[in-house]
C-alpha cells in the first residue's frame, strides 16, 4: 500500500489541528460557528461539548440543527457483555463528541491488515457542537417476557412503564419502544450519522437497530440565546419551551430529584425522555385560512405573537374577550398545553421535523419527531397529552406514528461509564 | 386577528431585508455564507442563483450540502392543466430561489380568511443557495398504458426510455420512475423541502407525489472551488467528477447538442438525469479491512490518492504492477469507472448520502442516493452501469433500490415557463 502509515494517513484530530487538507470544509465551519449565536465552543475554533459531566449534554445543550436518534434491542442475556458494551461506548461517546474517530487507532492510521476502528466518513468535519445522549427504555429492566435478564428489575423507575394510548396514536411498533436510545444531536448530520453509526457498529452482537429517526431542521430552542425555529406548519415553536437558563424550573421540570424514587436512586440528576413521531396532515393544514391556522395554534404565524397582543414573549392573556368570546379560543394549542391549565407543569421540547419519504395518498411523509425531557411521564407527560387529544384544536391536523420512553441517567464522570450507578 | 397587517407581519423578503426578527437565524447563515468556499453569492450578503438562465440552475452549480428530491405522477390527462402547472411552478421556482414566499402573497400578509399562498416554514431563513431543477420521465410522453395524454410523444427523446435491469437491481416501483421529477439542493434542508412541499402543494389535483428523497450529505464537487466530501463507505467521492470549470468537457458529455436527437429539438442545451437509490450494506463493509476497502475503490482512505501513488488529484497509473500483480486492482471501482475504460465517457456525478431509518436486519437503511447529469443515457450511462455490474469490487457492498430517467430541459429566460419549447 503506497499511502500506508505515510503523511497521507492523518487523522480525523490531525485534520482539525491544522492539516493542510483541513482548509476547505472544516475552516468554513470554524468560521460559522464563530459567528453562530446558537453555540458556545468551549475551547478552539470549532464548538464541542464534552461527553462527561455532572449532567448528560443534548438535554440542555442549546438545541443544534440535526439529529440522528436511534432505538435499539439488546440482543443478549449476558450482563456483562452489557456493561462491556456500555463502557465502550462511553469511550467511543467521548471521543467523537471531542471531534476524535471513533476508536483509538482510527479510520486510515492503524496496520492495513484489520478493519478500521471508525468508519471515516467524519474524517474531515469538526466535532460539529456533538452530543450523545444515552437512555433506558422499560424493556432492558422486564424484557417483553416478563424476564429480568440483566438482574436489575428490582431498580426499574417506577414511571418507566408502557405510555397508554391516546386518540389520533396510530402507532407503528416497528417505529415504538426500545431498550436503549441514543441521540446524537449536531450542526452537521454527516457527524450525526457518523456518531450513530459508529456506536450501532460497536454494539453489533450485542444490539440491534430498531427504529432510527433523522431530523433535518430543529423545532426548539433550549437556550436564551437561540432564536425560535419553525415547524412544518410555519409556525414558530417552542417559544415557552424551558431553556438552559431556567436552572429553577429545570430542577423542578426536568431533572429527577433524589427522593423521587427511592427504588431508582441511579436515576437522580437524569431526566425522561419522551419521544413521538408526530405525522403532520400538511396538505390539509396547507388549505386552511391563515386566521384559522393561526386560531388553532393561538399565535400568530408570522412574530409568533399570542392573539392576545404583544410580541413572541409576551405572555398569552387567556382572558381577554372579544366580540366572538375569547380571542385566544378554549381550544387553541397555546391554551390547551399552557401551564396555567396543567398544574404549573412545564417540559423541556427538543424537537425536529421530517420529511421521510412520501406517503400512500400523494403527498409526503412530514412531521415533526418531538423529543421532550421531563422529571416524571406521570405528571408532565401523559396529563398533558391528554388534555391535548381531548381539546387541541391541531389534533385535527396529527397522526402519532411513534412512541417510545426511556429514563436519562445522570452524567458520567471521567472514568465511569453510562448507567454505571445502575449497574453498581 | 390582533395583527392582521400590522407590522409583526413582515414578509419573508422582509425579515432578509434587515428585520429585526432576523438577526438571529438568518444573520448567522448570512455570516457563514459569506466565508464558506462552496457558494457564489450572486449579490447581497446571501448566496442566491437566479432561476431563470441558458442552463437551469442545480447542475452544475457548486453542489449544495442538501437535498430534497421528487418524483410525481401526473394524475390529469388535461395538457391545459399541465401546461398550467408548468407556469405556475415557474414563477414559484423563481421566486423562491430568489429568496421570496412560493407566492405573491406569502405565508403571513394576506387576508386572514383564506389560505396562504405559502406555507411559512421559511419564512425566517435567506435563500441558502437554493436551486430548482425540473425533469421529464417517460411515462409524460407515453403513460403505462402506451396513450399519448398531451399531445408530445412524437417529441419523446430517444433515449428517454425505461432503463434495464442491472445486477444487484432490487429496484422497488415506489421508489423509482415519475412522470415528473423535482431537485431541490440547497445549504440549510429546511430551505429545501420547503420548496418541494411548496411545488407539491401548488401541484395538488394535478400531480401526486410518487417518491421523496432526502439527502444530508453531499457526495460530489461540481466546482473546483469545492473540497472532496465522503461518502458513507468513508472514502472521499467526487474527485475525478466534471467541473463547472471544465466547459468543453460539460459540451462533450453533459450538455444535450442541438443535433443529437432531431425528434427532440427542445432538450438541446439540456441534459439527461440519472438517480439511483443504492443502499450500501454498511455493516459488511465495515467488517473489512482497510487495505480491502482501499483496494477495493482503488485510492487510499486518507488523502483519496489513487494506490499508483500521489494526491487526491494525481491521475491513476494502471500499468504500475506490484510484486502481486496491478497495484491498482483490475476490479478496483477508480479503474472500471475510468474513461479510460470506458470509451473516455465522463458524467457530473450530483450523490447525496441518506439514512432512512432502519433495515430489517438490525442496521441503518443507509447509502448514496446517485445523481448523474448526463448527454445520452446509452453511451454515459448504460454501459458505464454494465461494466460496474460486471467487474466492480465494490458491487458486493450494493444493493440498488431505486432507479429513474428524467430529460432535463435547457434553462427558462424571463417570461417563459419550464419546458415551453416541448408544448409550443
Amino acid at each position: 500500500m503506497t499511502a500506508a502509515g505515510g503523511p497521507a494517513r492523518l487523522s480525523r484530530r490531525g485534520l482539525l489541528g491544522g492539516g493542510a487538507a483541513a482548509a476547505g470544509v472544516a475552516g468554513a465551519f470554524a468560521a460559522g460557528r464563530l459567528t453562530a449565536p446558537e453555540t458556545t465552543p468551549v475551547a478552539g475554533p470549532v464548538a464541542s461539548y464534552p461527553f462527561h459531566g455532572e449532567r448528560q449534554a443534548g438535554i440542555v445543550t442549546p438545541a443544534q440543527d440535526r439529529l440522528h436518534f436511534v432505538a435499539l434491542d439488546v440482543t443478549t442475556d449476558d450482563r456483562d457483555e452489557l456493561v462491556a458494551l456500555l463502557k465502550a461506548w462511553t469511550e467511543a461517546a467521548a471521543r467523537m463528541t471531542n471531534g476524535e474517530s471513533a476508536g483509538p487507532v482510527g479510520a486510515v492510521d492503524g496496520p492495513g491488515n484489520v478493519p478500521p476502528d471508525d468508519t471515516g466518513e467524519a474524517l474531515d468535519l469538526p466535532p460539529s457542537g456533538l452530543t450523545i445522549t444515552f437512555g433506558f427504555g422499560q424493556g432492558l429492566f422486564v424484557d417483553a417476557d416478563g424476564k429480568d435478564r440483566f438482574g436489575i428489575a428490582d431498580r426499574r423507575p417506577e414511571a418507566l412503564e408502557q405510555l397508554p394510548r391516546f386518540s389520533a396514536d396510530v402507532l407503528d411498533p416497528a417505529r415504538s419502544d426500545g431498550d436503549i436510545c441514543i441521540q446524537a444531536c449536531a450542526d452537521d448530520p454527516q457527524v450525526a450519522v457518523h456518531a450513530i453509526r459508529n456506536l450501532v457498529r460497536i454494539g453489533f452482537g450485542t444490539t440491534a437497530v430498531r427504529w432510527s429517526q433523522l431530523g433535518f431542521g430543529r423545532t426548539s430552542t433550549t437556550s436564551t440565546s437561540q432564536s425560535t425555529p419553525r415547524n412544518l406548519f410555519g409556525f414558530k415553536d417552542g417559544t415557552a419551551n424551558i431553556k438552559a437558563e431556567e436552572t429553577a424550573a429545570l430542577d423542578e421540570h426536568v431533572w429527577v430529584g433524589a427522593e423521587d424514587d427511592p427504588r431508582a436512586g441511579w436515576l437522580a440528576g437524569g431526566s425522561y425522555l419522551v419521544t413521538r413521531r408526530i405525522n403532520m396532515t400538511i396538505e390539509v393544514w396547507d388549505r386552511q385560512p391563515l386566521e384559522s391556522q393561526e386560531q388553532f395554534v393561538g399565535r400568530t404565524k408570522g412574530s409568533g405573537a399570542p392573539l392576545s397582543g404583544g410580541e413572541e414573549f409576551t405572555e398569552p392573556d387567556f382572558a381577554m374577550s372579544g366580540s366572538n368570546g375569547p380571542i385566544i379560543p378554549t381550544d387553541a394549542h397555546v391554551r390547551v398545553v399552557h401551564p396555567d391549565a396543567n398544574d404549573g407543569v412545564r417540559i423541556l421540547r427538543r424537537g425536529y421535523n421530517f420529511v421521510d419519504g412520501s406517503n400512500d395518498v400523494g403527498g409526503l411523509d412530514a412531521g415533526l419527531f418531538f423529543i421532550a425531557y421531563l422529571r416524571d411521564p406521570r405528571t408532565h407527560f401523559i396529563p398533558l397529552q391528554r388534555a391535548m387529544s381531548r381539546n387541541d384544536a391541531l389534533m385535527e391536523y396529527l397522526r402519532f406514528t411513534g412512541q417510545a420512553l426511556f429514563a436519562v441517567p445522570p452524567g458520567v464522570a471521567e472514568g465511569e461509564y453510562v448507567g454505571q450507578a445502575l449497574f453498581a
